[in-house]
């Protein structure tokens, strides 16, 4: 907040112009040419619009939060997944963040829950098993008898670093552990595919 | 407003989720999948930063105004421009749109002052120059010993008209209307300009 207010005051149009364009400049893949152009927009709109996306921004902060079943993002104390009756609560499915809860079910191949992690366990950033929702996720796994947990975390470093921990912690429980298939992205075409992403393929390979 | 509650209920995250993003799909430039992506950094941010741009957006529409002299965009009764004791007072540079001030000032190239219409006469869209700061513009010429208007509206058929419009209000007035050069863009080739242009660029041709 301390850095908000050194170039505020330097626009044609004055401060609170020169403040939206620093906020909208703040805003990922927004920069001052996009920002200058947005805040025309909200000149020039309507006060009831501009207000509509003011509070849209506030309303956000304010109702969502975190799911006390799985972590992932809500405005119910549980969320819709896991209130719903249909789904299955043997099969645990674990990621990294809520977008890629997002992602998983558009692909509708999933018919369990989730357990969002909050991120990955990364020493140089100074993030450690104790800053995720891994203790909850261990009490998760023992008292609401899971079966499988589907480690769906990112196929990177950290990603799977991630995965391999929370399989230790759990080495001596009953619950089956298991990980996103790997190879080939469907749809690509070998020559684009990197030697990792072929060896993947190859150690993974199916009966056909 | 009407057709804002149509969508709204219908994302993982929830109706408030689903808010945000159709909020901002409705600014310039932004699609679906870019608004999923700032709603994404909106979730993710502090409370105090989310607020921040929420406030912005108010402050601009609760702030900025009018000025009363020359109807560019401040948040005084009078803009810094009209207020600049250094100004030459008695030249009166004639734009459509306060984002053409900004322009036009950044050249550093006009040291007068300017009036902005607000738009366009265009009587296809309705507007008329009753829509307009034409009354305005011209009580000024006439008060406020005015001596030369420059017509810098822009040079399609609708700016071109508007400012024809104005000069026939004013010709019998003492005022001096001359309009900004036209020809060549500074820094392109000629292979690549237009007919229109080259007409142009030929008619205003100067000694060299």
């Amino acid at each position: 907040m301390a850095g908000r207010n050194q170039d505020n005051s330097d626009h044609p149009y004055g401060p609170s112009v020169a403040r939206l364009v620093d906020e909208f400049v703040r805003l990922p893949g927004i920069g001052r040419k996009s920002a200058e152009r947005l805040t025309n927009y909200i000149l020039s709109c309507s006060d009831g619009d501009a207000n509509a996306l003011a509070d849209a921004v506030r309303g956000v902060k304010q109702r969502v939060k975190r799911c006390t079943v799985c972590f992932n993002l809500t405005e119910n104390d549980v969320c819709r997944l896991c209130q719903d009756p249909r789904r299955d609560r043997h099969s645990v499915c674990v990621v990294e963040q809520p977008k890629d809860v997002v992602a998983l079910e558009s692909s509708g191949a999933f018919q369990g829950l989730y357990h969002v992690l909050g991120g990955r366990i990364a020493p140089l950033e100074g993030i450690g098993p104790e800053d995720l929702t891994i203790g909850q996720l261990v009490r998760r796994v023992r008292n609401d008898s899971v079966s499988e947990l589907v480690m769906a975390t990112n196929p990177t470093v950290d990603g799977d670093g991630t995965a391999l921990f929370i399989t230790n912690l759990l080495q001596n429980d009953t619950v089956t552990i298991t990980r996103l298939a790997r190879g080939i992205a469907s749809g690509t075409v070998l020559e684009f595919a990197n030697q990792e992403m072929l060896a993947d393929a190859l150690r993974g390979r199916q009966k056909f």
